[in-house]
């Protein structure tokens, strides 16, 4: 099984990351929810979230309420918490792009926290889709953009639907450790199960190729 | 009919004043939109949105699209074309201070752009009702609060409403040069035209009592 997504993987024309425990260790919206000392609040509602069946932006929504991130705060939340890489995917980007392989990250996160991740990874930020927060001039907190595809339920699958119509793309790869990311193939035509950071038993049962190291995706695209 | 009025005056528990083309010589928006260089479209979208059945909220939501001005334009228009305040305007609200009248001012303009007004004016934050832009985290322009009543057809009367239920008032006094100042009253219990700046033939006319100098106001007051 894993064989057939290592031949897609071998011509893709794009790849696409996941963030939040794939490309970095941590999960973006938790550490800023307890950089804003907001930390127990916000875990509490997205246990409560997993339950029932609220929709990713009702829960995106309520946490943020609770985090209310000023302009200032989520600047300081940058410069002091940079997130930390997984190893092995700068050298897997890096190896993505000296073949003329587009990478970009897909995340039901916020873009101005992704952003210097792919700054720091050669990503061109127009390759990143991320949520938007708003802020009013003072600062406060104002919302997030709610027409952004990624905030709402089958986000990301929306995204690779809009990149396969923008480039003629047909073969296109996603990696990432959630549920989320497991759903958006198709239209996504092979999905990599990502464990290295957490271990998602739904998504290790149902990704055809599961792996935990990022070298295992560099060893299949040295074969 | 202005004597019923100045009564009124005399015994108000408050007094709201209109800011664009009353409290201020100029009109805010159009002075933004001139800074923005896209004085010419926000002026013909102006007229045009006068002669339909436009409401506040959609040519608002029009014009701040034209413009779509970037958090760092603001500052700049801010801090290098202060608006001009319209003469007798700081001895008018000196005079109610000093009679311990409290000072409200209510505009259709951006908070971010009056709050600078208000400080001159001695009148503290929390009594100025106006809209809330909203940016990005990179500055760029983010729409507005639309549930900001300012932000809609009949939002001045909600805010004078407001005030009543908050503070018990039973003499609210409004002062204006528009018609959305002057429908307004009622709820506001009295309503001053203010025509030192603009005559709007409307408002002239239908206004019980019609001034085109503070000074009058202030020699009502001291009568
Ligand atoms: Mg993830
Ligand atoms: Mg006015």
């Amino acid at each position: 099984m894993s064989g057939e997504i290592q031949k897609i993987l071998r011509k893709a024309d794009g790849v696409c990351f996941d963030v939040d425990s794939t490309v970095i260790q941590e999960e973006g919206i938790d550490e800023l929810a307890k950089f804003c000392n907001k930390g127990t609040e916000v875990a509490n509602l997205t246990a409560k979230a997993m339950t029932g069946s609220m929709t990713f932006q009702e829960s995106l929504k309520l946490r943020l309420n609770i985090i209310q991130p000023t302009l200032n705060q989520i600047r300081d939340f940058v410069k002091t918490s940079p997130p930390t890489l997984t190893p092995g995917i700068k050298k897997l980007t890096n190896l993505l792009h000296s073949r003329n392989v587009p990478v970009y990250l897909i995340s039901g996160g916020f873009r101005c926290i992704i952003t210097p991740i792919a700054t720091q990874l050669n990503i061109p930020h127009e390759n990143v889709f991320g949520n938007r927060l708003k802020f009013y001039y003072t600062g406060e907190y104002a919302g997030f953009d709610e027409n952004e595809p990624t905030s709402k339920s089958g986000g990301k699958a929306v995204v690779i639907n809009l990149l396969k119509d923008r480039h003629n793309y047909e073969n296109v790869v996603l990696i990432g450790d959630g549920a989320t990311d497991l759903e958006a193939a198709p239209p996504a035509d092979a999905f990599i199960g990502y464990g290295g950071n957490v271990i998602r038993p739904t998504v290790q049962a149902k990704a055809k190729w599961f792996v935990t190291d990022f070298n295992e995706i560099i060893e299949a695209l040295n074969q």
